[in-house]
């Protein structure tokens, strides 16, 4: 053998000992069309509702693809999905990697997918090449992520009673939906989890927003996620006969919903920053043509990184809503339904997922999340981070929702990359 | 025998022969609370939309009680029940009475019932007096007024091939209603009936508006009944994330909504005159707290007694939504539902009904209609006339619609002998 054969023969060794293992893009994106065939919509999209049977239905195919990816799978009692694989030390808490398969009524095939399956495809990675990490790994599908982050919010113990009564869009109670689902809501304290018992947490997940499509970037390295807060907004005005009442004598609840709905888009927009604020859902009642509505229920929804400006913003549309009342005739009521406070993600975490990518030769950016995810909930379990790719057009929660499968494979191997660095990093 | 005896005797058997029948009004206000039972909804109201279970149950009473009447009862190809009495010419074209007993989704007990239940006691009246007309008499109980005078619609030969497709608020499109009523859609022909083929039409109704209770009169003779266009409204936005959608690259179907809402009822006001201007109904979708609306449809209603009027007040709200669609970067459609020609109802009707209001010594006035009846379909058919009695406060399409018994017992003994009136006049 000539010395330059055993240069040649050398670097090749050596290549092949340095040479991080890359999951199997191809078949992660199979999995995504696969998946998307469950609550498929005659536009495209998906309409996968917590507890429906197309969310059941998918979910039992999820089970079936973290079997095949070599996890010990389970439904916890809150009904998440849990796929676990050991590590090396017994003694370890685990690395946990998580996201959803529930959609909104009309959404995408993208939102929540991209990480559930990139998820599995690490464990599946993992597994093919041999590498059993040091921190056992969990996989969790959390269930009813759109209706409110419930399972993961089971994991922090506060799926109350009141939220448990709570009607989801699948028209079961969440109590229903866990049963359903194959969960025990009389033993979720067994679901529950202490501050420090996960090494760390890491969701994948599309952007939903236009930002790095737009910036022609890989990866986004998420800083925080917005903090929510939801209202339910009952106005009383005075059911009356359409035809027989002059239009000075009404007290028309719809009248007052829609000036309402245009002040909240006043005010939002009147305060600079990046906060938003909607008002998604509308029922008038009694709801007929031929009937001036008595009452309206709606939806309002406030989000920012901070919670002071979404009081703030809440202040000033609850004071126009007096307003509005008064000139009306009608009255508006404001129940409190659903609160996520803003979370900030692990700065070694974050350090971590850059390292990485630049390791992979992608591009990123620090950016905030505008959604919200079960990682804010899980970031109060231990370190989390969150790895964005792009969304084009920057459209989510609709069925025109679309990622290169390029970007889906990019985010995942980032995702690989970023458990086995963290898997190493955090025994220091 | 005395003298005085013997005037005394000749006194009352005078009275005797000139006295006219009285309808039975404790009985009428006893089978009125019965039907109430009927769909009867926890705030006291009626929920008995066209071809749902209560409405056939109802119908069924109503039957029953037609039959107890004295009434042949049948049920038309329409699905409209029928109850016929014979006269004493074979030859002469019925005398009509007719209303209804379906109602909104959260509506009142008097709406369509005063008037149903009206006509069958009449009937039974005459049949416990002994009284035989010279017309035939017939009691018409038109099924699904509120949806738009279908059953009317029918007997003028005008139910078409796409009004019967149309999907109606009990779930059921008006062809499965009509067959699950006991009709047949494909003999509709049969129901068909022409004009001058009725000695003439009344019907007894609740006013729904607030004018007799204000004026402390006991009844409203009906002049004419508006003209009613109904359009679905569609307006097309873009559906996208409400928490990573920054607020000035929203396509929000919802707030355009908002926007024409105010609109139509800035227009409607701006305009002197009795018209109004209505939407009842409204959808956003998909329809979640955390989604923009990218779609919202809704209904427009518009009522006048000159249809050119209706016809102005439309093109300048067309106009505008064409300004908010330009601005809001949302396209709207206007899709014509429904439609009612105004109808005058006839001038020797009006007369008849107010010369028996003056004998029975009550108080009436002339007014329109805001609200529409089946009587507009008949007044095609022959001379047909209405008899208002009072809503207390004017409530209607409501649990707390109310009209006093002693008012309802009066509409009754109105309507009785303005039949009577009108089968002499009618042979002059």
């Amino acid at each position: 053998m000539k010395i330059a054969s055993l240069v040649v023969a050398w670097m090749l060794i050596g290549a092949a000992i340095c040479a991080e293992p890359r999951v199997n893009g191809e078949r992660l994106n199979a999995h995504l069309e696969a998946l998307a065939a469950f609550g498929k919509t005659a536009r495209g999209g998906v309409a996968r509702l917590a507890y429906s049977e197309e969310d059941r239905q998918a979910r039992d195919y999820i089970a079936s693809l973290m079997k095949g990816a070599g996890l010990q799978v389970s439904i916890d009692a809150a009904g998440n999905i849990v796929g676990r694989r050991n590590g090396r030390d017994p003694h370890l808490p685990p690395l946990v990697l998580g996201s959803h398969i529930d959609s909104v009524p009309d959404g995408g095939k993208y939102d929540g997918n991209v990480g559930s399956l990139g998820a599995i495809e690490v464990a599946q990675t993992l597994s093919e090449q041999g590498l059993t990490l040091r921190h056992p790994l969990e996989v969790i599908i959390f269930q009813n992520e759109e209706g409110g982050l419930i399972g993961s919010t089971a994991l922090l113990g506060e799926l109350t009673e009141i939220l448990l009564d709570q009607r989801s869009r699948s028209g079961k109670t969440i109590r229903e939906g866990v049963v359903f689902l194959g969960g025990d809501p009389a033993a979720l304290e067994k679901v529950k989890r202490q501050r420090g018992s996960i090494a760390s947490y890491l969701e994948l997940h599309i952007e939903q927003g236009g930002i790095l499509d737009a910036e022609k970037l890989d990866i986004g390295v998420v800083e925080g996620i917005v903090g929510i807060k939801w209202w339910e907004v009952t106005i009383d005005g005075f059911a009356n006969h359409a035809g027989t009442t002059p239009m000075n004598q009404r007290q028309d609840a719809l009248l007052a919903a829609a000036r309402f709905i245009e002040s909240v888009n006043r005010i939002v927009r009147s305060v600079p920053g990046r906060h938003v604020g909607t008002v998604g859902r509308i029922q008038a009642l009694p709801g007929a043509p031929n009937v001036i509505p008595g009452r309206v229920v709606a939806s309002l929804e406030l989000r920012d990184l901070e919670e002071t400006k979404i009081d703030m913003l809440f202040q000033k549309i609850e004071a126009e809503a007096r307003a509005i009342a008064k000139e009306s005739g009608t009255t508006f009521g404001f129940a409190p339904l659903h609160v996520n406070a803003p979370a900030p993600t692990d700065p070694r975490v974050r350090e971590a997922i850059e390292k990485n990518v630049r390791a992979l030769g992608l591009t990123s950016k620090v950016m905030p999340s505008g959604a919200g995810h079960d990682a804010q909930n899980m970031s109060r379990l231990g370190p989390a981070g969150m790895i964005f790719v792009p969304s084009a057009r920057g459209i989510s929660h609709s069925p025109l929702e679309f990622s290169r499968p390029s970007d889906i494979t990019n985010g995942a191997n980032v995702l690989l990359r970023t458990v086995i660095a963290l898997d190493r990093g955090l025994s220091r």
